[in-house]
């Protein structure tokens, strides 16, 4: 039997998603600049500013946790963005292109909600109250981004794809 | 301008989720074998014959669109499950690796769920009807699995690995 704990789990989990969401903040001003709907490029900034202040809450979670915040390599997110990148490349110039960048963020939403929901639930059984709060702000944060993506594919873009066909 | 439509990202995220469900298919046996607790290695095999049936279902939906099934390298779940790797090893005999696992396996099921919910509105307004309801099968197999391991993870993995502490 190793020592490793809920605590390692929970440390290497933060690790993992503060990567992520570093990688995130340098995605979405290129999704940004992909996306040819004004609201759709205004929902990527958005969310790049409301990013911002989820590294800050993971640095308070660090603290929390008196470890120092630090990135680990997340192959995950690589992965789910770089199909962002293949949307951007192939689909550049056409009508569709706004339809699959919001799926690709949808992809990165759902990650994000998975992993703030799995530290959310941890820091309750280890009795991280302070943490809990953080961590359920951004996980609220992040669903509401993803409705309101869903929203928009339906208002700015998935018509547009379709009536390319 | 170029041509891509609505069928063409329908298409390339049919051929992701494709190469996705067979990777997971493999995936799955190797984290029933590192899994401790008897009802996580049970859900982890239960999970492995739904796959079974999702590959089957994506098949249809290739024949209905009138495309041969074939997959695209998903590099998204790629790093998903390689983290589902990580996890295995590094977690290799301790109490906490089934919290560990589980919270893994959640991450595919978002990844999932992310996918399938695109494919079935894109299916929904292209007018694919019997797509829809192959597509909607499979999102609502994900998210019930999703749902019934947060509850395993409650009643068999979590409070063994914060015991471990």
């Amino acid at each position: 039997m190793t020592t490793k704990t809920m605590e390692n789990l929970f440390h290497d989990m933060l690790k993992d998603i503060y990567y992520a969401e570093k990688k995130i903040l340098k995605a979405l001003p290129k999704m940004a600049k992909g996306a040819q709907s004004p609201k759709i490029k205004a929902a990527f900034e958005k969310h790049r500013d409301e990013t911002e202040g989820q590294i800050e809450r993971l640095e308070q979670v660090f603290e929390i946790i008196g470890k120092r915040p630090q990135g680990k390599t997340c192959e995950a997110i690589n992965g789910i963005l770089e199909e962002g990148e293949e949307v951007l490349e192939e689909y550049k110039g056409s009508d569709a292109i706004d339809a699959g960048l919001v799926a690709a963020a949808q992809a990165v939403e759902h990650y994000e909600m998975a992993r703030y929901g799995t530290l959310k639930r941890w820091a309750e059984l280890m009795g991280l109250s302070d943490a809990v709060k953080l961590l359920d702000e951004t996980l609220k944060q992040e669903c509401k981004t993803d409705e309101d993506l869903t929203k928009l594919a339906d208002t700015q873009a998935n018509q547009k794809a379709l009536k390319a066909a």
